[in-house]
């Protein structure tokens, strides 16, 4: 996963609301999509020409256009001139260390957040910042690579399932974030699975690859809280925001993904709570090893080094050692060795050692 | 006990308020148990049809309707359609993995939370989502398994006790989660019991199982935090509601529950906090453990590495060692070892060692 | 201390606002005391039928009664007749697991807390729950057991001290809590000295017996936040609770109790941190024996180890070993012996182990 | 320093509002001094009878009484009747174990804090109650011992400096706050210059002195926070205080000194947090110093005793040893040995071990 | 980095509002620039004489004031009076131990913190106090050393890029916070790559310097926190701010600021966890080091000292052994021992020490 502080160096001393790309350059074009539709029409196309989709801007169909590609800031600056964007605006779009928030502008919602999704094919998760504008009767969406998670709602707009095709650009907005925080609730998943696989493993052999484990499921699970936390508390804006553009039936669709969202962060605390107790019971567990390790040590050491030193007693050179000389002296020997080892075995076995 | 994040992945895309059972199906049909009284009469029946349920809606009798299996879609849609339920109230419903909360929809409040109690039999928690919908005439119970915590009530209204017969769905909605609440403390008691339990075990013999115990009853005890706070949550907005469905007099009661609720809440952090309190002691007792295992070696080490030494001097085969000629060597050497093990003895017991 | 979760599992199903003794019956026989008074008359009586009591509730006097025993649940439903108390305020009186709470009805203030006294001749702590009733002209108080901490307050009623005789109910529950928090401070100073005193036996000589003692402790700190903590909380809201009930000048009497109660608080969390800072502490020192321990341990090995190497190559009976046949070989070896000695002592000096 | 929660016991029953004099005698006798001025005049005489000061309580010019000696609490009553005063802010004035806090009261502010100095002669810090009454042309201070801090603000009164002559009594307590919280400052950094030498005895020598050091400062550094803070938190209310008796351009002082009062508790979390990631380096070390310790052992162990054990082999007295009787057998013996010592070297090199 | 208590003894029982200069003086004479502009007109010129400053106060084109060196108390006072500034502003502004704040004159609005940047050539961060008052037609910055962050801010105006110069005071208060917000994330990033590194330090090899580093990173990060998030809040302020000095259009960039500045205290938060994150890692690779070592130790002892006992026993001399006169005896020894060693090595095996 990516980090979330990006480079800032670069735009020390630029001019605020200038667009300038700062992240990875992606891909090598841009490509833009406009879907236009309202209760009875559709028009799906690739645009070349930005203007032909600003023409659709104040229309009464709602225009969703998506950008792929951020790097080409003179066509965000085009597009800030025909959607009549704040220049700040702008700035934010193509610099993709956005801190996910909502900003209110006067005509449009701005939404920052990132979108991500569990690639199948390779186990990993896809990591993009997308912004978001709803005005009225528009929807722009931006981001710098082509893949996204849109499909569903794309979808649902050709096949005119649910209400989707009847009602404005909110629930447009509340279609996309309702698939991005579903996205999000697979991610976490996925990653909750991996973290309770841990606990065997803690109480079968705790190795040092466990703790590498554990430091890393923290930090995806911290990156993950960086980024849903926020954007849960900009859809508990959206729920409160008194702006023309959300319509009150869209609230209520707002309120649940409130819930959904609030699921994912619970979720991630539990996570990260149970990360922290397995350090600790690893912690816990190593320190048994260390015990177990010990005794071992202690009840060799404890049972040879007596009769080491008795042996050692009758390999002296003595003139004069009268149990040398008994006749069954060594026998003795022997049985006294053997009555002092019971004995510590004993002795262990009371301390409850084993 | 159940895993609080269900899985999401087969929703992504799906239309919002479109019922979509999630979960696991527990029975195989469903059942419909509709209760209907007022002040003098009662009705108590199982129902086949939701129609008749239904027409009972707007009838000044409180109409109770508890329905066990979720997975039954189209008989939930149905009941969408003759309670007027908002889209997104169905699809809530039938995914069995919400979050504790609280929905004031116009004609209705909708409540979710869990139903869990301690089956005695088999001494294991059941746990199931509950969606209760109060109306102002009627009041409907969702749960997929048949068992459930609700008899009490049922037997109040049956046999008239207290106050249930002479006042609304309100009351009706207050005596149910009551009920809940009530076995909440119980479930809460068991586990405390067990938890307490654990003290003495760590003074008396620490040993892994207990971190294991300390462990899983962590995550019970999580469990139940993450389940009871939201609703304890919600009875405070209960209690607070501007909402024509709770009446005054009522109000009194749900400020009781929030008590009540307070009251477990405390006693699971209360659990939580001797849980690491006794993690912490585990932790100390190995260590105290290691120290002991140390002290014996250590005892043992120095108490007869110098006199295997002496031994070792005197197996020497040096031509000239004046002591082994002497006519009592072998004896002093005794009296000397004897001497040195008494010293090292008296400075154990100086440094407080045993 | 007592568990605070009481057993809630017989009232499951319960009418709610139905009276049922919930706890420990202590007394065979419930007793009532009233203290009638105004500026000019006093009665003091034990009374046997609490309809006498009862007549009183209206006349301009405070009339303060006090009843011992609360398993006597026809009694408590005889006072909520007499004195128009709401069900649910009676079912609570004799449900002695609540939580130190405040409740505005509207003819009386219900308070419920816990009465705490230090008991000089066993040195136990008592504790038990009070239910205070403040009317405008009378005011209740309900405990199991007979003994109390309100002397002071009755010889102060008796004994016309202070302006007690010349004010309201609202003073005289301002004095009975100020009696109960101020024998909270003198528990919570009793239970702090013996606190403080764990420190130099830590330095000492720390042993198992301090890990109980410090849990033990954390536990009654525990048990008496959870006691105190809500207790303040109420009072700050009686200091700011519209009510015809509390007078204006006796709100500045509640705000000191706010401050003492605060005290209470603060003193609890700075005792409740010096334990867990003991804790620490004692595994710092536990920690520092083991490094003792070893230190001494790796000494003698270290320092013996190889000159009962040296002892031991002179012990082989090679054909052929030189040094044996030189004529001070003997001595030889010890001197090297010593050398070797002297080497390591200066090895392990400069490494600052002694 | 001293303890925070004083002994409270022998004020249980006490009537409220009676003054009775809690801590220790530190004075024989009492002593009052009194500054009066205005812009153009300026008395300051110490007096015998309290009665002269009383006098000047409603002139136009701020009257400065500063009392030493508590225990006398018939001079307490006197200034309560001739300052019209709350009996409850009598009671308090001569508790000295109040918790700092600002009350307002009709015709004064009442604040108590405690006011600290450090001794430079004993390196002590002196530590004491000190209230303030605050009215509208008067101001009282009260306090047990003789010495104080106000020596700098009496200067400036006497010597003009300023505008504390030509400003009312609201700036007059600002200016001994002012000086109260200076001294605060300069306490904090005392001990913030010790704490911060704490970390180079860490790293060099970790014994068991850095342990008690780190909890005695801990122990002052709480005080220092449970005195501090609530004095900021009375200062934040002053700036709030709508109140005659603080005038608006003093309020300006008053933020400003709440700036002031921030910092102070900025330093004491900053030393805190200090304190305990020396305490958890402190342990850090510990362990690594044991891990050394064992290596050093471990070390010697495995080198000797494999060689030991070869001696031991060539020292017994098997009729028929081939080796024994080989030509150059011991040199050989002795050739292994060195062989398997410096494999054990190499091993534990290669381990890193040192 | 400085320490961020300054020394306050020196000012006990100044005059407050009286400009000490409190700090360590790092420039021997004073400096003023001063650039005065609107859209058309430009002045930018190092002035020797502060009134030539003031005569453009009250022009209306925007005057921007850069003073460096503090020590001057004499200027400032001099300005205090051309500005007409308030007499604790002038106390502040020479005070170099401000907490960052903000506060509101009525005629301009005081604002301090901390100016920070890297100096590439030495890898040093820089800090120094900043303030900055903004009035309606005129900035003064406050600095005592004379390098600053602000030449791109003076690019800017001077080159007419962007809006700065069409707008008003609060743009360029604006552009100066947003210069100094970006030298804040620039310093956290440094530091950050730093701190990310450790974790493969503390895999490969965990000795004291890690500690040691952890320590001073978390030192570093802590000033970053106490002098960021203190910006952070007075940013919020000046987002909400009711005054006439900020307009509108210009609160809009402000927001930005807070968000950029929310990313700041982010980061901050995510290196202040990793780095205890760390510390805890480092601390079970300690213990896991240790084990390690405790596993050697003790295979080497219980594969040698049963053998070495062996040996000893066949060295004793009693006078009748029979293994010794065995004509194989020598190597029946050798082969007990080879599968005693055998033995031993297959049980640590199964235990997996190895």
């Amino acid at each position: 996963m990516a980090r979330f502080l990006i480079k800032k160096e670069k735009t020390i001393g630029q001019v605020p609301g200038e667009p300038v790309f700062i992240g990875e350059q992606k891909v090598s074009s841009t490509s833009i999509q406009m879907i236009d539709y309202d209760k009875h029409t559709l028009t799906d196309m690739k645009i070349e020409d930005i203007r032909e989709a600003i023409k659709h801007k104040d229309t009464s169909t709602v225009t969703w256009i998506n950008i792929n590609g951020l790097h080409d800031t003179e066509l965000i600056k085009k597009i800030g001139e025909g959607f009549n964007l704040h220049a700040l605006v702008l700035e934010d779009i193509v610099n993709t260390g956005q801190r996910p928030r909502l900003e209110d502008y006067d005509n449009c919602l701005y939404l920052v957040l990132r979108m991500m999704f569990y690639e199948n094919k390779t186990g990993k998760v896809q990591s993009e910042q997308l912004t978001i504008l709803v005005g009225e009767t528009f929807l722009l969406t931006f981001q710098e690579k082509p893949g996204d998670v849109f499909n569903p709602v794309r979808d649902r707009i050709k096949n005119q399932k649910g209400r989707i095709r009847k009602v404005g650009s909110d629930y447009l907005a509340y279609a996309i974030l309702d698939t991005i925080i579903d996205n999000y609730l697979v991610i976490i998943e996925r990653i909750g699975d991996k973290i309770e696989d841990i606990e065997d493993l803690i109480l079968e052999n705790p190795d040092e690859t466990i703790l590498t484990k554990i430091n890393s499921y923290k930090r995806e699970i911290n990156y993950l809280s960086k980024t849903i936390r926020p954007a849960k508390e900009f859809i508990l804006q959206l729920c409160k925001l008194e702006s023309e553009i959300i319509k009150e039936p869209t609230r209520t669709f707002f309120r649940d993904l409130l819930d959904l969202s609030s699921q994912a962060v619970d979720a991630i605390d539990t996570y990260r709570d149970m990360l922290s107790d397995y350090l600790s019971m690893y912690n816990s567990q190593v320190n048994n090893k260390l015990n177990e390790i010990m005794k071992v040590l202690t009840i060799f050491s404890a049972i040879f080094i007596p009769i080491t030193f008795i042996a050692g007693v009758y390999g002296t050179n003595f003139d004069f050692i009268p149990e040398l000389h008994f006749k069954y002296g060594y026998f003795v020997m022997w049985g006294a060795m053997i009555v002092l080892v019971l004995f510590m075995i004993r002795f262990f076995h009371h301390k409850k050692w084993f």
